[in-house]
């Protein structure tokens, strides 16, 4: 096996669990939250500032990477880690989630198709949902043909070349290539696409040769207690390094499936491998699915929300779920506010900077702006995730989630 | 007086000169490139970045500043250094400029008003040229009226109030609102412009009152000799802390004018106060200048070439004046390039990133490629000065010329 977790302590009160995931690259401190690096680069961020900031690992997008510049241009270039000065451990994705999602008419994320949704999707039973006739990607059960958002150009990725192409990417720890069913799903077309997840899974573990690579399984089955159990059961028994829990969170259902998820998946995952939450940010999310049993977790928001002014707030600060733990930089009112973001916070933006300083700098579109807000951002969700870490350790992290989320 | 200006060395063929100017914030190695960070803000660094680059001071634009945030929250903030975290010396231009350029229709640089000049300007007696109707500014003999780029607002900048913002920013050095007469202005123009800039010199050192701050007089005159022979003998007689060459070279003009000009100028301004060049960065015009006796320079090229994907290359890697000593990293066969931008260089960029990694950046849009490109061509031409420094001490400029420019 190319990595090794080892549980350090558990918590008593819940599923969460510290440990240590040990990579080719070096040490993952769990829980963890890994920031993402799409494009081989983290968003207005040099990759030496992200260890600076507290992140032990990176994850990039193999979607986005096999378009451009491809994965024979980075193999070239010794793999992700010397083409980007990443010595740390990197994740990959495989390439589904992006892909899928151009099926359902959306490039990035799961907002537009929110704004469109008015149950339609329930009628797709087969292939690409019948979402306003520019579907980019089209599914069938050997993989997906989609075009590029580049150049429109057509490519297909099968479970065969995802792993391919991610052995060629080189990460540390890489994910089989699965099928994310639309938010809202039928139960007919849960089971359609779980199956397939299922059947690529094997493939993907056929093919993976890299050995010092780990490949984690992906748990579908939708917003279905018995297919998220059943999905689990199979996922779980296979011989994968570790486990991602897939499916179309976040923007898409309120908080509660996630936890009812969480809570029908994680009994039937082994106990002594690592479980990945995909595409997961927001505060609250974090401490129940740490609680769960979640050890790490992937998400643009910090970087994204950075560069739209959306800056973190500590609880201390008035950082609360109401306001997401944020401050939007860009309001009037900080135009002469001389104070820090946060004054609570530890980051050398906040140690530095004034309020009015970066709501000059959004408004006078610098790029200075994206990079300070990004480093501020970066640093709160490692500073929140540093503080989970110490709290399962001292047996106090029901005290922190309260702390944070009350 | 607030600086002072120590000449260590001078060059035994030419004008050059090697010193140091000593400001309420630091020290100035000259000759010195004077990088700009136009809305006090470096574009796409943190400034704390700039120093280990080897810059050692920074030139914000008045414009922009007093347009946004406003002069009145800069000194709120306890002035430009604190504002913006630069702790060394920093120049403030006088708005003239700027303004002066909305006048001719346009809004930065030369680039459009060359492309759309042939010859017209000279008609253009009095006021703003006659330039597509478009124009957003308006000179009379006391300032100039016009209209903000940003939001259409009108404001006014007069001699008076140009020094009165510039006190409130509050900058190490700055310079008298001159009007710098547009390219190809007639002599009759010329001569009003000339003579406008001459009597607003006296009321900008008469308005002057900060102590821990110098003023620079701007030499004008436009392509006439006896003006600006005139120009320098005038203003050269006042008691200004340090002077400035105005005018429009650069992409306007041929090299040609640029050497005639300061051969013009330079031997009517005192001995003993520092010469800026305002607005000059070629590596050509820099090598003329700097023999002609001037000690600081200050450009955006640098930042501005690197955002285009404009990458410095030294002379040793077959940089030379016919490619302007640059690569467009952009190009198709940098994409499978695994070498550095520049061999020769020693900047972290080039030690660290390869040409098809910087390649795959900007065709990504990603902003860690403006981030790493403005690096490598700040230290790129910071290293230039150092070496020009290094030569003036070593009596060995002209041969430093010959490596560059043959």
């Amino acid at each position: 096996m190319s990595i090794k977790f080892k549980i350090i302590k558990k918590d008593p009160k819940s599923r969460a669990r510290r440990g240590v995931i040990f990579t080719p690259h070096g040490k993952i401190h769990t829980p963890a939250f890994i920031n993402v690096g799409t494009q081989a680069a983290m968003k207005a961020l040099e990759i030496g500032d992200l260890k600076k900031l507290g992140a032990e690992a990176v994850l990039c997008n193999t979607y986005h990477l096999m378009l451009r510049p491809g994965a024979d241009i980075i193999k070239k270039a010794g793999g992700l880690h010397k083409f980007m000065n990443w010595q740390g451990p990197i994740f990959t994705d495989s390439g589904g989630f992006q892909v899928f999602s151009l099926g359902f008419g959306m490039e990035r994320g799961l907002r537009k198709i929110n704004a469109t949704l008015k149950g339609g999707l329930q009628e797709g039973k087969r292939g690409v949902p019948p979402l306003g006739g520019k579907k980019l990607a089209k599914i069938d059960d050997k993989g997906v043909t989609f075009r590029s958002h580049i150049d429109g150009s057509l490519h297909r990725l099968t479970p065969k070349s995802s792993i391919q192409i991610q052995e060629k990417l080189g990460a540390d720890i890489i994910f089989a290539f699965d099928e994310c069913p639309p938010p809202f799903a039928s139960r007919e077309y849960s089971i359609e696409a779980m199956e397939r997840t299922h059947k690529w899974a094997k493939e993907c573990l056929k093919t993976h040769k890299r050995r010092n690579q780990a490949l984690f399984g992906i748990v579908q089955g939708g917003e279905y207690e018995d297919l998220r159990k059943e999905s689990a059961k199979i996922i779980g028994a296979m011989p994968f390094d570790g486990f991602g829990i897939g499916g179309s969170f976040g923007t898409a259902c309120s908080k509660k499936p996630i936890e009812k998820t969480l809570g029908w998946v994680i009994k039937e995952l082994p106990t002594e491998k690592p479980r990945h939450f995909l595409g997961i940010g927001g505060v609250d999310d974090i401490f129940y699915s740490v609680k769960a049993g979640i050890d790490t977790f992937d998400c643009v928001s910090p970087t994204r929300l950075a560069r739209q002014g959306n800056l973190y707030l500590r609880p201390e600060s008035r950082g609360n779920i109401r306001n997401k733990f944020r401050l939007h930089i860009s309001k009037r009112e900080f135009k002469k506010d001389f104070g820090p973001i946060d004054k609570n916070c530890g980051c050398e933006v906040c140690k530095t900077y004034s309020r009015a300083y970066l709501n000059h700098l959004f408004a006078s579109n610098e790029i200075l702006a994206y990079i300070l807000a990004s480093k501020h951002n970066i640093y709160f969700i490692q500073q929140l995730f540093r503080e989970i870490r110490e709290a399962i350790k001292n047996d106090t992290l029901s005290k922190l989630e309260k702390n944070w989320l009350s």
